[in-house]
């Protein structure tokens, strides 16, 4: 099999992590029978000082049209506001409809000091505040902005039955390795519902009601509010399997789901719809560190080993998470984020060593 | 100087902490000089069940004509939608104009293992989501659901004024002990302008206005994206000092600092407004050790000596905030939240012997 892949490095550091992982690519076993075709695309900042588009429409229909895949790196933001530029990350989700953002976070044998952690939050992509409906006015005491949260049956209840494949499969493949600690798939359907009675009251409803099908009768389905879950997530993270949540919530769950791992550099996220997926580091473009050849690639490498789970490719995405896993446990290639001292090209020859 | 003191238990365990706050102002030393008149006021979810409002007018009324400040405990939120239930605290945040809802997080000599974290969240409390906006209408494949997030100059600028007053006080504080590792008062203002440009965006530039005031010249401001705040805040705690955010993001920023200090029994709240002020225990209303007399009381005195601070009597905020300090430090009385077996009661003689 051929996979078209698409590499959008963004700004700053993704221009040194996207590299690599196409580099991982190339470098799989002859034996998976996987061979790629790589497509160069713009999009970022840079991209928008130069062209007045942060993502020009032949990004966006060239992987429409000739990808099955892509990795996108990471994206600047203009420190001012800036007329007319929006992050393109958030519009290249919309534009495929890539519903699903998928960031599992886990800590690997070696490196963790308590409870090993191993979870993953489905996160909805497309709505909630991320429709970006805003307005001004002039108030009686100065200017007002809205905004529109908006969330949909269809878009809650596709993202939950998703967040239930997810829980389904990855108890498959625990129960492969006889020393798991958690015997049941488990989903924590999170919002603020106490508040927001109407929109995350139908997330919640919905989420209940998709998690209630006959297929999961396995999964234990359990809810937390968006601010006990946060305090719930840094007390007792082992405690969590699958965490599914509207947009803005599982973003920002992630990122502290990514501290509880040492790194950012270490969490990987894959954008996913029906019929493609878009691996992307959970990390920004890193201007401080970029050109020095010190990003950590672990993020894009894990990122590039889902994309390639939701494009069917099981085994390929096995051999880069083991020999991921086997990086860190031996600890002696880590960038700077982790204490180490080697560079992101090292980090890299080691990883792909252990294929 | 007499207070007239409203005191709202609630549910759940608000019904055993806010009888120790009463006690704690009653067991004020008499040379500061202070009485307490008190007034029992109700609202929560019992109320609602008894009376068909969560937050009846009496209490509001006697709270606006016939006190100074007030207490309030938890409430308890229905487990499915019940029609005309809706959150007494945040009806009496709007109703009071109570627009800063201050919450400091900090570790105490004793119980830091690592650097102290001494931190105080400035949170918007009238508006963003919580104007609780929301409509609900049939879409093509489904129901679809609309919250709006409500961001107003004037909220955003009296709120980074008031955070502004409190790193100054702070620091004043602080110089007089000269242990202090920080030399100088800052604030972080905490948004997702990178998303939404023109509701966040206003905040951030409202922030910034309001923070260049002359009076702030000793003030170093800097600013972070919500999930970056979140991740920083728990990679680098001891970094912050003044965090600024809306309504939203302060309610999960503050319970997310409060697993850092190790148990949400431990956090204060203040809902502070020109004229009023009402302490309030950052955890809920806990229905799963109710009546047990084991609910931590540390966060309701806390929320006590705050509600003083803003009522102009420091000198008392001051007392209990020792007391406090040293039956932590000495470690012999902790709640169970803590590790310990103390009672409430047992946990409240240790901090009144020590005032
Ligand atoms: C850059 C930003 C628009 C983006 C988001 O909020 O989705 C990022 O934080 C992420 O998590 O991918
Ligand atoms: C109970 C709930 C409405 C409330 C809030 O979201 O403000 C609580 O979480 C808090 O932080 O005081």
């Amino acid at each position: 099999r051929t996979l078209r892949i698409g590499l959008i490095p963004g700004d700053g550091i993704g221009r040194e992590v996207i590299p690599a992982g196409r580099r991982i690519l190339e470098s799989l076993p002859s034996s998976l029978n996987l061979k790629f075709n790589f497509v160069d695309l713009e999009a970022g900042y840079d991209t928008f000082k130069k062209t007045g588009s942060a993502l020009p429409d032949k990004t966006v229909e060239t992987l429409k049209k000739e990808c099955d895949g892509a990795l996108f790196g990471a994206v600047s933001s203009p420190s001012t506001k800036v007329a007319g530029y929006s992050s393109p990350i958030v519009a290249l989700r919309k534009k495929l409809d890539l519903y699903a953002n998928v960031r599992p976070v886990k800590t690997t044998i070696g490196s963790s000091n308590g409870n090993p952690i191993d979870l993953v939050i489905v996160r909805e992509n497309t709505e909630d505040l991320y429709v970006k409906e805003e307005k001004t006015y002039d108030g009686p005491d100065g200017k007002v902005a809205e905004a529109i949260k908006r969330i949909s049956e269809r878009a809650s209840s596709r993202i939950s039955t998703i967040a239930g494949e997810i829980a389904l499969r990855r108890q498959k493949i625990r129960s492969a390795a006889p020393t798991s600690i958690r015997d049941q798939p488990m989903v924590t359907i999170t919002h603020k519902s106490n508040v927001l009675s109407q929109t995350d009251g139908l997330f919640r409803e919905t989420a209940r009601k998709a998690l209630a099908a006959n297929k999961f009768s396995s999964v234990l389905v359990e809810e937390q509010i968006v601010d006990s879950m946060v305090y719930k997530l840094f007390r007792q993270p082992e405690y969590y399997d699958v965490i599914v949540a509207p947009n803005l919530y599982g973003d920002i769950l992630s990122d502290g789901a990514a501290a509880l791992v040492g790194s950012l550099g270490l969490v990987p996220s894959a954008n996913v719809g029906d019929n493609f997926a878009i691996g992307e580091p959970c990390h920004g473009s890193a201007p401080d560190i970029e050109g020095q050849n010190i990003a950590n690639p672990i993020a894009t490498l894990r990122s590039v080993a889902l994309m390639l789970e939701f494009l069917g490719e099981e085994a390929a995405a096995a051999k880069i998470y083991a020999a991921v896993d086997g990086n860190l446990d031996a600890g002696k290639f880590l960038s700077p984020d982790m204490g180490g001292k080697a560079s992101t090209t090292e980090v890299l020859e080691d990883v792909l060593k252990r294929l």
